[in-house]
């Protein structure tokens, strides 16, 4: 054993021990007589001291060669700091050095190890090994594991057998592109990589085994955007003889646990929403209800007052901005100009400001009276000192439009804080969407998801208006979330394939083996997954997934600490059979 | 919710409540007027009773369309049973049906859904999901739950944290073949999966993670032995600033604890046999100690007695049976039979029959007298009733042969008992291998253990004597975990690629991240990976892994239930820029 302690161990109460200590020298401050080192490791930082006359000669002149990131070991005696430092747990105290032993020696880091580094984002991934030395990198994979043990914990509490279902399956045309693997001993044959376990989990189900789960890496081979990874992790969740109510309360119970036990919060039972209601009043199928800003329908309050802008539009819609009507015509312009890039697409924005006084300033005054506005004002929910904001066009789009800026003001606002958690169920979503590109329907979900039983009929009359036994959880403007009740007839899967455009054959050949299993005995069972890493993230109150991954690949899929994907051996693509084109 | 209950529940003390159960059919008793049903789910079975008198008669019309294996939902009263089954928990109760709902009806099993089943083991795995309803694969897949749960709860507390690294990394032709996977955004570059996360984990030290674990999916595209799984899981373990010591303990205490946890059985402390020991006393390097049967080296009593056979051979060994001295000559004609069988390879067998008396029978009575045989006797500790069976050849070879003899007379006599538990550690195994096909020396373990310091002057004189600080987990005659002290040295780990043969470039290409790691403050490390699949089956008391693996692969590498590998599209080898050789 290298050490006695770690360096976040000794205290006060440790006063006038030997001890032994190992880890990274973070800090030199060398005074010349006197020498104090900040010795790190995994569970802190423990000050050193030497001094010209009580540390034994060679010990001091050796600890003069030491440079930042040297691993070192250390014998020495706790003493009482001098000045303590508040701001660290072993702040009492420090090791009067009597031994030391250079572990390892170390280059100049690229960067500095410190919360605050100077090295960039690609730097850092490039040195992630140093990366991980840095708390704010190190906490977040901590953390990381502190949830995956409480989510395994307690689902395994609730009964829940967690399965390792198989990394190399089938590919399947449907959905995202797989990652395939070449088959060696089956040449010209491909494995693929899961996008995840979602057939294998449900005949789970079939095969009998009640409730299981697994914290488990899915794979999509998709065209990256930020914050995409290639491979992903997944809680992956199935139960037997349920209906969604009861898949809503065991999750709501798992994710309300969390908030308990990672954030010590307490949050009462989850508000629930149509995917209805949700676009209609938020413009987006995973609001953010930390903030309020509900969408405000004016078509009946803003058609047929001579303002032709509005009046050709399919919807008028709007939206009160909290105490902005002190907004500088500066900051509208720089709004409209924000609403109108690539990205958002808008083609303007309308403005109305709210002033103290109950009188209305607008870029519309022209069209509108005091009176008409007042009208919308109600309709928004603007009240003196809002500024409301409105936008007009194609429904579907103007409400996907008016949702970003929606976001964007709860952002700049302070309305979206890290510290705060609001989730949500949206229910009740369409089965299937059209695609104008393949002319075809696809599955919202998936194809395994159960039309609701109310809306089967309309399978044969009009798919698209069915609706799905299927469910997203959201929190703080994030899908966390999202699952269905299945289909467990093999007759009515049947039917889902052929809605998907999948000629008989074609789902024989790729799901065969599942409406099979459907035959025999198959029980009505539902489930949802989660997308950890995402999970993770918000609760550890960031955006970003980057960071609470130990080793992510970049925006082109690429590890660029081992520098993979690269070239294989000739010899290797001659033994699975392949070539690489010219 | 389908069920108020499920089948593995009620007891007498829920008599005369009203209850709803959900599950499948396991057996009908139809008497006419009156019909059982046994119900089953993951939990158990309960009875079902319905009688023409007390049963509505749709519901008892319904019950008599029934057939094994369909989905069923009941309502009913719980009352006592008349004629009580003391095999099951809900063995004194049975449900008196009054509702009765199909949920789902059910083909004829091509198997019975039995504990003994008449279902080959193909047939099993096409229908894996229905294999899967059978108490001793869905038992098997729970006690794997348990174990996994256990060592993630105790190495948790101990303050290891899991750390999950990636599955799309390099390809790395050192050890085993790995799977590729081609990269669509990086054409003609390729990912591989990973063999172990040994790199990662290292790297991960380097990073100051300090305790890393991790329950994780590897894959190796070998060719498939008997037992063996192109993708399988390993506990993967990682520790700072230890040593060899530290390492044992640390692991002996995890697997103490798993034995108590899981099976109820207290173990003492591990023995320690050096793998050069373990080689001359059971001719290989797992021995099972649950029995004895130790080598008993015979060169030096059995030598110059003019048996030429023996005079001209590097080694002469044998092992004492017990209590085999009764053997026939039939029987030990077939002894023979066995030890030249290709799989053994071994030229014959000296037997010499321990008689009670004191008297000695043997098949070299031409050439050695009672004086010499009672020499063997004490070499090999054989007593009165026992029987010696010797063989002799080059001595490594002859070894393999006697171990191979010794585990059968093992397994005949009934001494590898299920229940009964060994662990040993082997350590100071030879860093390298010489392997003749490639003229060149093998990292016995991997590339990068470290060699005992002692021995690292050898590495410039005569490489192959060099021991390595690695050390072997054994249980029953399985190694089911392994490891070793990690160079961290980046100069020690060039010279051990040198010595593995790659060229100083080829190095660079393929490791030059982690020898750059190696630069910048590496500590001394060292872990340990355990065989998942193999530990969880030891623990389950059986020696093969695949009914302990939900979705196993067949000996071609195939998983016969969802047909897979499989051709793939055409358009998908495009965009992967691939051609399959004609």
């Amino acid at each position: 054993m290298y050490r006695s302690h770690t360096c976040g161990e000794l205290r006060y109460s440790h006063i006038n021990q030997t001890v032994t200590l190992a880890g990274w020298v973070q800090k030199i401050r060398d005074k010349g007589f006197m020498i104090w080192i900040d010795l790190r490791d995994r569970y802190g930082i423990t000050q050193l001291i030497l001094d010209e006359e009580r540390t034994p000669k060679a010990v001091f002149e050796l600890a003069k060669t030491l440079g930042r990131e040297f691993v070192i070991q250390v014998q020495g005696t706790v003493i009482e700091r001098e000045s303590k430092n508040k701001n660290i747990p072993t702040g009492d105290i420090e090791i009067m050095v009597s031994g030391l032993t250079v572990l390892n020696s170390a280059a100049l880091p690229p960067f500095t190890i410190e919360d605050q580094t100077d090295g960039g984002e690609d730097l850092r991934m490039k040195y992630r090994y140093l990366d991980i030395r840095r708390n704010p990198v190190k906490d977040k994979l901590v953390f990381r594991h502190r949830v995956a043990m409480e989510v395994r914990n307690y689902l395994s509490q609730q009964g829940f057998i967690e399965v390792e279902t198989p990394y190399l399956i089938k590919s399947t045309p449907e959905g995202a592109r797989d990652f395939v693997v070449p088959s060696r001993m089956n040449e010209g044959q491909f494995y693929a990589l899961p996008q995840s376990p979602q057939t294998f989990k449900q005949l789970l189900m079939v095969g009998g085994m009640d409730r299981y789960f697994q914290i488990v890496k899915c794979f999509r081979d998709e065209d990256l955007r930020a914050d995409r990874q290639p491979e992903f992790t997944q809680v992956d969740c199935e139960m037997t003889f349920v209906d969604q109510e009861d898949i809503l309360q065991v999750f709501e119970a798992l994710t309300t646990h969390l908030l308990k036990t990672v954030k010590n919060i307490e949050v009462g039972s989850f508000p629930r929403m149509s995917y209805a209601e949700a676009m209609q009043k938020y413009g987006n199928d995973k609001p953010d209800i930390r903030f309020g800003m509900e969408f405000g329908e004016l078509n009946a309050v803003a058609k047929g007052k001579g303002f032709n802008v509005f009046d050709a539009q399919e919807l008028i819609v709007g939206i009160a901005v909290p105490g902005a009507a002190e907004y500088t015509r500066k900051q509208i312009d720089a709004l409209i100009d924000w609403v109108k890039r690539p990205q958002i697409g808008a083609n303007g924005l309308v403005w109305v400001k709210c002033n103290p006084d109950g009188s209305f300033k607008s870029s519309v005054d022209k069209f509108y009276s005091s009176g008409d506005l007042s009208a919308w004002a109600e309709a928004t929910g603007a009240g003196p000192g809002d500024l409301m904001l409105v936008m007009a066009g194609d429904a579907h789009k103007t409400r996907t439009q008016l949702s970003a800026l929606r976001m964007e003001m709860g952002e700049r606002l302070g309305l979206r804080k890290p510290d705060e958690f609001a989730p949500l169920w949206v229910v009740d979503f369409p089965l299937l969407e059209w695609d104008e590109e393949t002319q075809r329907y696809h599955a919202m979900h998936h194809p395994f998801t159960a039309p609701k039983p109310e809306d089967i009929p309309l399978l044969d009359t009009d798919p698209g208006k069915a609706r799905a036994n299927a469910y997203d959880l959201v929190l703080n403007g994030n899908e966390i979330g999202g699952g269905s009740i299945r289909i467990h007839d093999s007759a009515l899967q049947g039917k889902m394939f052929g809605l998907l455009g999948f000629t008989e054959e074609q789902a024989e050949a790729q799901f065969g083996f599942l409406m099979n299993a459907f035959r025999y005995g198959a029980p009505p069972h539902a489930g949802i997954a989660f997308g950890f890493d995402r999970l993770v993230a918000i609760l550890g109150g960031q955006e970003s997934i980057r960071d609470f991954i130990a080793f992510p690949k970049n925006n082109s899929g690429r590890d660029v600490m081992i520098n993979a994907p690269a070239p294989i051996d000739d010899e290797q693509l001659e033994e699975l059979g392949l070539e690489i084109k010219p």
